[in-house]
């Protein structure tokens, strides 16, 4: 047989932080798509449109009025999934049957008062002011709950249903389940190895190249060893931090330095506003902060879903839903893709 | 605070079977949708294209002509995901990057040679014809491998590529992951409770009554009690049964009369021919086959999107992405939905 090759030769890897495997199959891309095309996104969207409920100085569902803000505007989501006082279903009657109570936080936090920019192109001190309210709600939020899950749905095709810059955070009072999958991973490879696995893996990402797609003084986007989304990257600082409230100065203003040339390249890809869902994981929070969480390493993953073109997405589903995820260009090829493209804006270079 | 009532108040439940949780917040229905929206299926595809790589007479991909076949047609995937001769990755020389060998086969079976049919179109002859062959494939690839996945995705929502009525059978060297989490899980309900999951699951949805679909002599249809996607159904033999081949001819032919039922109810819901992926999990196959696999129970799942309407799906984002699946209907809620629907296709009924 051949010599093994990851874009030839189809290959499982695994996912030491969520304890998953993914099918890697470079050649596939070779095959012709037939199937469905999404919509083109709408390039131009008014910068403010009193209706949409973003805006500022707009009526929101529950008929309260937006300040007319002109930075960062965070608010309790008029439709949240989670509520601070939902009564408790009770004790279960059977293992097969399990319930238990969930209580929390939903917010909205309005990244610009402009609903026609994107996190890349607003001013490093935008993003920078960004980043000091995600510390800051969680600093709040995980005062008194143990998860504070922060997160960005980006496009229409995430299920974004405004195209004013924001994202998310929910708190919760329980630890959800890909966090409690992180935990214990984390923590396993700590009383293994007695180091965290996520500083030991940045480490090794540094010195072997190839997956690497920006580096900084504060920090590294990679696409990481077990990918599953064609462009998936991890956000990751160089030193052992937990949860972002822990950020330095300094980390802070590089990070919104390093976040403006990732989603730059996302966006130079296929030249369009770059659909994306991302969030961060850090340490978990609440009663139990106290606790030892040195296993734990503050990161990011952004989770995009386009393949082939600005239309074209990869479909997570038979296959993927039913058996193990499965990819169609390896970490490598994407990485050395989004590692070659430019830093400038298109947009701003067309202009 | 007010009593409990699982329609009005979030909570999380576990998946016993997958070893997950969900989020239930059905007040959620209650928010407007101003997100995407999906283009309307084409109701109109044409019985016959001879361009299309599927049909019966028309040439594929790789310059191979189909039969002009008449009932099910079966044949190798022209661009696999897995191959049968992949050559091996090597021992992985870190924890963290690990990397195995993958082989295996993919096929597709065409279910009828006519493009403007689906399943709750066809007769039950037709569909018991489409059953046997997932029989005699699970035992042919069976004989060689340890997994043999089969899965039909269903619509462009659920990335289809092409319109003519197909499933897809993906054979593999390894366990996929979810196959791995149902066969820890079943093992140890097993060994706890000497009986296997599915069989006393199944047995208590019939005295709960209260997520059950459809039931027959043979098998039961059901919305589980930790279900994920809005209208997701779990389809159960009554009988202990570990793999399809060992399905009576009976058995057989109650299948294709209740899967029929199930997808009509399906298509009636919102008047449209239904997406979802769906597949079908046994006990393991391959070299092992001869193993103790009692605590299989065999069963297939329907992950269908849609949640409002034939246009408003479900999106499984940010949150889900990163934390947790949250669902917005509880699964009673779903099943008493789907109970109500007629048995009639809305398409004949028009007629
Ligand atoms: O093989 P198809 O139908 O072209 O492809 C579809 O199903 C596959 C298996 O679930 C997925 O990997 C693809 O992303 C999807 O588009
Ligand atoms: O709250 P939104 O943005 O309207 O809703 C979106 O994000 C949520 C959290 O990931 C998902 O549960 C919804 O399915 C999705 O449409």
């Amino acid at each position: 047989t051949a010599p093994f090759l990851a874009s030839e030769h189809q290959h499982i890897r695994y996912n030491p932080l969520q304890d998953e495997w993914v099918l890697v199959s470079a050649h596939r891309m070779k095959r012709p798509w037939q199937g469905q095309v999404e919509p083109s996104p709408l390039e131009t969207v008014p910068r403010h449109d009193p209706r949409n409920p973003l805006c500022p100085g707009a009526t929101r569902a529950n008929g309260e009025v937006n300040p007319h803000y002109e930075g960062t505007f965070l608010f309790d989501n008029d439709f949240p999934a989670l509520q601070p006082d939902a009564p408790s279903p009770g004790p279960s009657d059977h293992p097969l049957f399990q319930a238990k109570a969930a209580r929390g936080v939903c917010k909205v936090l309005c990244f610009h008062p402009w609903s026609d920019v994107t996190l890349p192109l607003m001013s490093i001190p935008e993003i920078r002011t960004v980043i000091d309210v995600w510390a800051s709600v969680t600093e709040d939020l995980g005062a008194q709950y143990p998860w504070v899950q922060i997160f960005e749905n980006k496009g229409a095709m995430m299920g974004c249903s405004n195209p004013h810059p924001h994202c998310q955070v929910w708190a919760s009072s329980f630890l959800p389940d890909i966090a409690q999958r992180e935990e214990k991973s984390q923590q396993a490879y700590q009383s293994q190895h007695g180091e965290p696995l996520l500083m030991e893996y940045g480490r090794q990402e540094l010195l072997r190249k190839e997956r690497l797609v920006l580096t900084s003084e504060h920090w590294l986007v990679l696409v990481p060893f077990w990918a599953v989304w064609p462009f998936q990257t991890l956000l990751l600082p160089r030193r052992h931090v937990r949860r972002l409230p822990e950020l330095t100065p300094a980390e802070r203003d590089d990070l919104a330095l390093i976040m403006k040339k990732l989603l730059t390249k996302y966006d130079n890809l296929f030249e369009t506003s770059f659909p994306y869902s991302m969030g961060w994981h850090g340490a978990p929070t609440g009663s139990e902060a106290g606790a030892n969480w040195d296993h734990w390493q503050l990161h990011a993953h952004y989770y995009p879903p386009l393949l082939r073109s600005a239309t074209v997405r990869k479909f997570m589903v038979g296959y993927e839903m039913l058996a193990q995820a499965q990819r169609d260009l390896t970490p490598e090829q994407a990485a050395e893709r989004l590692r070659a493209l430019p830093e400038v804006h298109y947009r701003l270079r067309q202009k």
